[in-house]
């Protein structure tokens, strides 16, 4: 069996730790390097948890392997670790949790790279383009079934039955989404919808299952769940903002990539709310074949414009500070100042 | 909520029936009719519990209700029920799992269907084209989950494990055929590879547990998951000869339809075989934009010729022998004639 590299350092941590050093942010740099010295065992164990790619594997594990071993944030199986920490600790049981956590993560990365036709997903070529359309949806499903067939075997009671209600909110939200595509009168309530069901579920099966495993009771565990839910809606705010005024280069990510998927963004859909002037530019801008460059700039300052750009940055920060307020009814820890520091960094994360 | 059409009688049955009445098979048309005697209940209880389409469903629940509502032979919730029947019989929980069933082999179908770009389907067009791949990726993916959240609900020691392992088994098999795709050099072992996987492996699953929920014991239940092997098998292959022989009015398929998503079925395979210049002409059947009808003849007289398509029904005829000959372990009654019935049908249907 060959294994994957071991990233030397959570990469979130690693390129939030940069940014912090230089930036206005010295408080949050020193609170991410606890934060990494609390977890990088957990997270050395989480990547050796993941499924190994065997060299005369199926074109199906290569394709999942492309995606795994090309690292990410790892926020889901982190969570899982922290609020595991809340309890008895980071077990072998918590591990394949954080795993499952993971490998649901990259199954719907997978199908929702064939969806959009996406071509580069961190930093690489996506698994669709590297083996094809078929393979990476056959891979999805295979994390899929990894996924439960571990959360399964942990034995965690309740956390089975949960993540397959997780599941369906996940589904139900890209359907909403994919019904949603394109259309420019998409409002903030649908938006929300799509953001729980799609990003803020797993998170908060995440916390749930995390704290369970770590014996915590089942109603500190709905708290964590409640943390969760609006690290996730922080977390999707937050990488809607960076689809419009995110550094290309550090995003690895063309502005306006979302909107060009028929994805309708937080800021996006305010600022035509407040100018509906912007809606031809917008509508440009997605059927373009290769949209002009002068057309975005143009959009992108009429939607600054409008001051949304802001106020999703509010709405995520806004969310943020719930999740860490429902930390509050926990005593003080090392894992929960950790899990605030998670929230602090999400929202000021440049990648 | 809005119930689906419930068929009359059970669809494969109905049209078999209709045939063996009319042919060479008199006696096989009469056991049919004690079949759908002891099973009408049990399949109407089938169709009662798959999931129903509501009005306002959203569009990946639509497009899963449309593959569902189209019937379809309903032959692995019959292996459920039958199953069942050899032990204490087919209650609530063995309808649950006769559903599942039906619903991984759904959610497959529409996976299938984007993957093949299929246009038709039990006689309508394919969910990917009325709701898009999109939806239909998400379609399979929620059929899944419900047929997991059913059988871990149901609560029969070891279903939910084998069943990992056999969608594991589907999956590998689904990635084999993509890699073997228009390879006209495929060995008869790899298409067996990919018939138990993709197959076979259901039919197994089927009969375990349908018989482990009727409380029969161990042994005598893989004893039934070997006739459930052997008769996915024997499906398998008369499904492969229909592509080639089959007539197109009844099976609404037309010829070389396998072929044309290079898929290589088992005669196919023999013929190439036994008469390397038959490659060529294949080779432009499949790569041809409208493939000529006279080359599909001239095709299907040199693969006649070789004596393959007999080949195939006899090792479909081979195995549906095989699956009887495993029931004669068990005591005389009702459901094991009923299962050698469903063993000779299976290579007799027209469709």
């Amino acid at each position: 069996m060959l294994s994957q590299p071991l990233s030397p350092e959570p990469p979130l941590l690693g390129r939030l730790q940069t940014l912090c050093r230089g930036a206005e942010l010295p408080g949050l740099a020193a609170r991410l390097g606890e934060l990494a010295d609390l977890v990088a065992a957990d997270l050395v164990a989480v990547e050796r948890g993941l499924p190994r790619t065997r060299p005369e594997a199926s074109a199906v594990e290569r394709s999942a392997g492309h995606l795994l071993s090309l690292g990410g944030k790892r926020l889901r199986p982190m969570c899982v670790a922290l609020a595991a920490r809340l309890g008895t600790g980071f077990d072998a049981r918590a591990a394949e949790l954080a795993v499952a956590a993971e490998l649901i993560h990259a199954a719907t990365l997978l199908h929702d790279d064939v969806v959009d036709l996406g071509e580069s997903r961190r930093g690489a070529p996506t698994s669709r383009l590297l083996f094809g359309n078929a393979v990476s949806i056959f891979a999805g499903d295979w994390l899929l079934v990894d996924a439960l067939r571990r959360v399964r075997n942990a034995g965690v009671e309740g956390l089975l039955e949960r993540l397959f209600d997780v599941l369906d909110q996940m589904i139900l939200a890209e359907s909403l989404q994919l019904e949603r595509r394109g259309r420019l009168d998409t409002t903030a309530a649908q938006w929300m919808a799509i953001a729980e069901g799609k990003t803020a579920a797993l998170f908060r099966w995440a916390m749930y299952a995390g704290a369970r495993s770590g014996g915590v009771d089942p109603g500190t565990a709905e708290v964590l769940e409640r943390f969760g839910a609006d690290l996730g809606v922080a977390f999707q705010a937050t990488d809607d903002v960076l689809d419009l005024a995110g550094d290309p280069q550090r995003t690895g990510k063309a502005l306006f990539t979302d909107l060009r998927e028929g994805k309708l963004t937080y800021p996006l859909i305010l600022s035509l709310e407040r100018d509906p002037a912007l809606a031809p530019l917008v509508a440009d801008i997605v059927s373009a074949e290769v949209p002009d460059a002068a057309a975005c700039l143009d959009a992108l300052r009429r939607i600054e414009a409008t001051g949304s750009l802001e106020d999703a940055r509010r709405l995520a920060h806004r969310h943020a500070g719930r999740a860490k307020a429902a930390l509050l009814a926990l005593p003080p820890s090392a894992a929960r100042e950790a899990l605030e520091t998670v929230a602090d960094a999400t929202v000021h994360r440049p990648v």
